[in-house]
């Protein structure tokens, strides 16, 4: 830290992203990144003749990438706001949103807080219940807006559609900000209850199910003047946020041969996930059910942190959380079918010892 | 505007880019991009096997990119932060040093100001001579800290970097970031002097002299302390900025041969500018000296908006900017030496009319 830092960041928690260690080679189940490439179509289109254009600007108004979003998800591109992973997105609506505060769960995606930190939001802080569940009648009639992952980070679980209608319709003079970013393996997405209720905003990711983490593209869907605000911030920090290759990668993810490729993989997940699961269960490990692409779980007799340890020695990295509530907990993510097979070898072998 | 949208946010003047119509081909010299694609290092470090890569998160730490970036500036990789673009990195700096108060010129880069109301830090505007030149003592013993774009934009003109270095040294206890977007087409970099004060922040881009607006790419160079409090802004709001292609094209650009080829596409730009420049002042244009990839003109007996119109008509677009002193200016960027003759061509029909 400098000495001419502004008071306000010296005490700033920033946000500490899953490792990403270049040591060896892992079989990497700690950032939940997709384990297929992107379909095909994106790799397509990119070439050379692309790479020659980017001497230009990329389109600031991302023009053709939030059409083809807009079609895919059945709604206007005056909808659709899109961002330099889901991110910014949320960064964007927690400055726009919160000014008299935000309520999130004790056990969800850490970036929550650090935003609320960033920005000065009093965070009201929402336990999840024993099961680790999210109970949303505490979301009903808040005194501030709120942030929900559905479904949930580190947990998995999920949140049918009824509830997030509910606690939407129970705050209509605040914004809830539904965090879609692992939708597509299994939850149920709030997108069109955006046309409805003019308080409900959702941001989705190409990290997860599109197979395109590295591209660094989200956005977010919700009602025109929503969209209008994050676009205010964006043309007051970043107006060219995104870059032209991803434009492009993004639009051609949208295709019908890329919808089709991508639900072949995304099912093919879930299966892995399915499988992995009741594997780990039979070995007496403690699962959560999940509608993401990551499981939750708690290895008998052994502590998170020594778990997460011993996987690494093995050549495998998850992601273990040193909060006090999940500290014996790891959140695994689902790889290709052999990268769970040496997952649940390494766990019995682990659990032998 | 929402009806949630914070309070402090609603008087928000966003910045207004440089238009970029798809209505029909122009000859576009409006943006101060390079009239060249990136060297071909930059096109040959992509391809399908990167595209599929993509599934996996970027590397926050942009490892690679700052060690080419540090190798090329003689810095250490701790002195160098890379954004998304270089506005991320203004941003960041806004935000970080200037909690007391900036000072930056009346006619200088239109997002200095949005980023000091985004904040809601003040703003000392000091005006540019009649000659359009900073005035070096204006910054000395400032109560704040200052950003000078040198060379300025919209002028082209610069300032030696020993006027740079008496404004760092006469404000020891204030950040002075220097914005470099266009030093490479005739500036003097302040690169250097980051290793003599530990208050200087010098940023740049790739969009200008690399041929690469589209990439997204930006960085800052300066004392490891003023880098360490950029990185505590980007892990607090996007630690993944920049995409895994940008990263390697970023450092791609960087080799000794991409070195050679900027080299001299850079002095062709140079040239055609000079050339340029003279042409359009045995018309009686009136022509500012330049150090950057544009020149600032004003054409006789013809309003600078007036002129824009009638130079759009006949397919060239130019920035002009309705801002009362300037109002009689454009600012017109260099493209090849094609696209120049035909600014010539047009100018001289437009002042026959």
């Amino acid at each position: 830290m400098s000495r001419f830092l502004a008071k306000k960041y010296r005490t700033l928690d920033a946000y500490v992203p899953g490792e990403q260690p270049r040591d060896k080679r892992y079989i990497k189940l700690n950032t939940n990144e997709f384990p297929y490439p992107p379909a095909p179509d994106v790799i397509a289109a990119v070439d050379a003749d692309v790479i020659s254009d980017l001497r230009l600007y990329s389109d600031p108004t991302a023009k053709n990438l939030k059409e083809s979003l807009a079609k895919y998800y059945g709604v206007g591109a005056e909808n659709v706001f899109v961002s330099n992973g889901s991110d910014e997105s949320l960064n964007f609506a927690f400055a726009c949103f919160f000014e008299d505060g935000v309520a999130f769960a004790d056990l969800t995606y850490g970036f929550y807080s650090v935003f609320a930190d960033l920005y000065g939001i009093d965070a009201k802080i929402i336990p999840l219940n024993d099961d680790f569940s999210i109970v949303p009648e505490e979301y009903f009639g808040l005194d501030r807006g709120a942030v929900i992952a559905n479904p949930n980070a580190p947990t998995g679980k999920a949140l049918p559609l009824s509830d997030i209608e509910r606690i939407v319709a129970s705050n209509p003079d605040r914004v809830i900000v539904v965090d879609e970013a692992y939708v597509d393996f299994g939850g149920e997405s709030a997108v069109p209850l955006t046309k409805k209720y003019d308080n409900l905003l959702v941001c989705m990711t190409y990290s997860k199910s599109r197979g395109m983490a590295g591209a660094r593209l989200g956005f977010a869907i919700g009602n025109a003047e929503l969209i209008a605000d994050l676009e205010l911030m964006k043309y007051s920090t970043n107006p060219y946020n995104l870059d032209s290759l991803a434009l492009r990668m993004g639009a051609a993810a949208l295709t019908d041969s890329s919808k089709a490729y991508y639900e072949e993989k995304v099912s093919e997940v879930i299966k892995v996930r399915e499988d992995t699961a009741e594997k780990l269960k039979s070995l007496g490990v403690e699962v959560l059910p999940s509608k993401a692409n990551f499981l939750f779980a708690k290895l008998p007799n052994i502590s998170g942190g020594e778990a997460y340890i011993k996987l690494r020695e093995r050549g495998i990295l998850v992601r273990h959380f040193s909060k006090e509530r999940i500290s014996d907990y790891l959140r695994i993510s689902i790889g290709t079918a052999d990268d769970m097979a040496a997952l649940v070898d390494a766990v019995v072998e682990i659990i032998k010892e």
